[in-house]
């Protein structure tokens, strides 16, 4: 089944300037291997599909394993091969529409709960019920004896998965294969925060609105939403993941050891984007790994930008997900952006706006990458989603950020904390020329620009392309069978003695110990003193 | 005075076979920099000089600050300009020699002190004194206003030192420069313990003899023994280095801050070498990157080499400060040895031992990179210096151990745990056989071989060289004028509030607050009912 390994032959023409040349990887042909993939669905498959469209280039064998219900993941394709399993129910453009409301709702003011409540008893529901249905996917496939000898009699390399659905690492298991994550987010919370220690006094949760300099109340907020978002997590992995590990894996098979046993941790962030943090030997960075170079645009469009003369084009798309906003809102930066010189590519579905100006192109589709890379293009005006940010930071684009929901608020806030970018909420949107001010204050002020400059000459400098090192350390996995060298025993050791509480309690214990005895020692040779001075009295 | 940046033109022909190509790094020309060097002595310097040498090649123009006793830092150097300060005293051969006698009468139970008195008090003056002088040294450099006006009129693009010694830090702070540490020490412990959170649960305290999977009295052991070692550095950093901070750098810089600001650290192992645990974003492992290819050896050793046929040669060292052991260890060692079929090649001063016998080579230095990279060479009899260790899993060659002081013990303790070495001490070198038993079984059992090749495969499969990587981390440094990104902002916290200790104080505060007013309120409700119900009767 697995195609023959590819065979290149290339010559390479260095010739070296005195000018930095930064080290730069040349990859070279590999032999194929043979890989698993349990995909999460959504934004994150568009993720792993670019990586997998990477591996198949590189001579990989593909297979994928998908539900029947599958919202973005066809089981036709060029470069994988897919199994697929029969499911009664799945997520789908509902749940994501239904929450893209609620917090539209609730950022205006219109759902009567206060944010913390909204967020984790409002939501809570829908997050497990997503999850349980995840879990009757992963149940069916493991129950499907023929698919499950099938994909043990492929002699896999590894399992690639994203472990934000838990299917992957026990189908991992259940091939007793080795197993690598494409990974930002686990099944509640940034994936850090399980692997690698996190003092919660520099290191702010998704969802906090911190960054890593917090005052002692945010510091609180910021404790008290991770002890949240860890009970979700535990909830969760109880509730559905445990559930199918004791079924189908037999006893004594913990999920969340499973889950922080796998070998390589391929993180979709990198330090120029994310606040620094302890981390792991075996968390591989490989944020904007989809970037690339911009392409040139269609005609058309190519007319249009280079329409705007010296004032250049404004950007702006609010994502895969957000198709609408409501028409108070959308009319109001319509508005706003009639009374700009610049022109403005803007990516909307609905509605017309009535108050849309001359200067507005409205585009059902554009291409972003190519777009941001555009010499003509000022600003970026952007709901935050991770791969949005990082093609900003890639080109080096300024932001103006209207985030939802998710982490776009968090993803936003790392690059207004750069000085890249100004931030929006829907709530302000439309009052008092917030907009406008927001839009004309990165517009002319040049330090925008200049930081997320900088950003993208940190970004870019690295020894490899962050693409080739998720290929590298992929293809490292395979060939040595894992990368056991690089797990710590950490996830193996109760918590009370990972904190080192029973040490700590036996040297307090050892040392009153020693202090009684002294003390009664001490009053014993008192005594003693007192009653030889009485009897010489 | 900097050479003119060399310019390269190559043409690359890569013919990519089938095999596995690991992904490689070709480093091109660079703008030479200007760095100014603050190393440690002794075999510190050994390590730096292979770094230095490299950097120069890469067109850096490099400037060293030593002083006039030096031990080992030669003040004309074809790739370095020196500055020299005079000084009082110096740290010599004396203190190593003095070291390497208590260490061996220690170790024989002929010193009537337990191990833990030996270790930390009757070394502890000795190791105050040797920072005392390094004090009075970087005290005179800094009071001699003449070379301090140089230095700063020279434009350093960055300071590079080893921070086992504290003067390149304040140095760096005084000409307010960028900071690179090629480091495995502190003032006291482990690079690791300072920068990242380390669970003493399953990270061994160097000395400690415990690996990373230790039992409860092995874990109460590393928590004390690190307790012991931190007293030690902060003894010695506000007993030294804070001093010389408050004189010459004014008020408000904490030397401990002030080293742990460092913008990259260039760590001398790697997780092939060292057990897995958290590290940091600015952390970079360049381990090994003194190791090389071998190359022919003279035609003599070749010749003695050879003339060992199928049974192969082994090598004995025990590094550069041990020049002799006592008579009756080196008369069993060459007893041993007499009675194998290998050829031995022992690097040896002093008296010949009465037992040689003829299959035993001994010479004053040996090219022991080459010999491990030797197809021949069976085994490395070996002390357990980091260099070492490092060159034999470069090269897969099993080793027996015989650690006499400092890291030694710990550094043979990872290879043992990999199935890649056997360990004696000197106490016991002597007795039963030990010597000839441990050779024999690492000889005999192929385990140990094929361990130290599966190091070697894993050590070797990295996207770049490790000096590749310490060379591009430090150009880095010198494009961006540090590496500010990467730094956390961890230690700007007080400790109570790197714990979070105060928000959990706060927390609990409020819990017992709620608790209380809710016991208030009950109590109120009941009395407010009773005394009804009493109106009522």
């Amino acid at each position: 089944m697995a195609p023959p390994p590819r065979l290149k032959t290339c010559t390479l023409q260095l010739t070296l300037h005195q000018t930095v040349l930064p080290l730069r990887v040349f990859l070279g042909a590999c032999e194929g291997g043979n890989i698993l993939v349990f995909p999460t669905e959504g934004s994150h498959w568009i993720n792993m599909d670019i990586l997998l469209q990477a591996l198949h280039s590189r001579g990989h064998n593909i297979t994928i394993v998908r539900s029947d219900k599958s919202w973005y993941i066809k089981d036709k394709s060029t470069y994988y091969r897919s199994f697929t399993v029969e499911v009664k129910r799945s997520l789908d453009q509902k749940y994501i529409t239904e929450l893209v409301s609620k917090a539209i709702l609730f950022e205006r003011g219109a759902l009567p709960l206060t944010n913390f409540l909204h967020m984790t008893l409002g939501m809570f529901s829908t997050f497990v019920d997503a999850h349980m249905a995840v879990g009757e996917f992963v149940s069916a496939m493991l129950s499907d004896q023929e698919l499950m000898r099938t994909l043990r009699d492929s002699k896999f390399d590894l399992v690639l998965t994203d472990p934000c659905w838990g299917g992957g690492v026990i189908l991992a298991k259940y091939l007793n294969l080795p197993l690598v994550y494409n990974v930002r987010w686990l099944i509640a919370g940034e994936a850090h925060l399980a692997i690698a220690p996190s003092p919660l006094s520099y290191i702010p949760i998704t969802g906090s609105g911190n960054t890593d300099k917090m005052t002692f109340f945010q510091r609180v907020k910021n404790v008290f939403l991770h002890l949240v978002t860890q009970t979700q997590h535990h909830l969760v992995v109880r509730q559905v993941y445990q559930k199918i590990c004791d079924k189908y894996l037999g006893p004594d098979n913990d999920y969340h050891q499973l889950m922080l046993d796998a070998d390589i941790w391929l993180m979709r962030v990198d330090f120029v984007f994310e606040f620094p943090r302890p981390t792991m030997p075996n968390a591989v960075y490989m944020g904007g790994f989809q970037c690339k170079p911009a392409k040139p645009l269609p005609e058309d469009l190519e007319e249009f930008v280079q329409s705007s003369g010296e004032h250049g084009v404004i950007i702006m798309s609010l994502g895969t997900f957000v198709s609408q906003l409501p028409a108070d809102i959308t009319n109001e930066i319509a508005a706003t952006f009639a009374k700009l010189p610049q022109k403005v590519i803007w990516r909307h579905k609905g509605e017309k706006p009535a108050t849309l100006g001359n200067n507005t192109l409205l585009v059902d589709w554009m291409p972003q990458n190519d777009l941001l890379g555009h010499p003509k293009t000022k600003l970026f005006v952007a709901h935050g989603g991770t791969n949005g940010v990082q093609e900003a930071i890639y080109h080096g684009v300024p932001v103006v950020g209207l985030p939802l929901f998710f982490d776009q608020y968090d993803n936003l806030l790392r690059l207004k904390e750069r000085g890249g970018a100004e931030l929006l909420t829907i709530k302000t949107v439309d009052k008092d020329n917030n907009f406008l001010k927001a839009i004309q204050k990165v517009l002319d002020d040049t330090a925008y620009r200049m930081n997320m400059q900088r950003l993208s000459r940190l970004h870019r400098d690295q020894p490899m392309k962050p693409m080739d090192t998720a290929l590298f350390w992929i293809e490292f996995v395979k060939r040595h069978k894992g990368a056991a060298h690089l797990k710590t025993e950490a996830y193996r050791l109760a918590w009370y003695s990972y904190y080192s509480l029973d040490v700590f309690l036996f040297l307090a214990g050892a040392l009153l110990l020693v202090l009684l005895t002294t003390f009664i020692l001490m009053r014993c040779l008192y005594t003693t003193v007192c009653k030889q001075k009485v009897k010489r009295d």
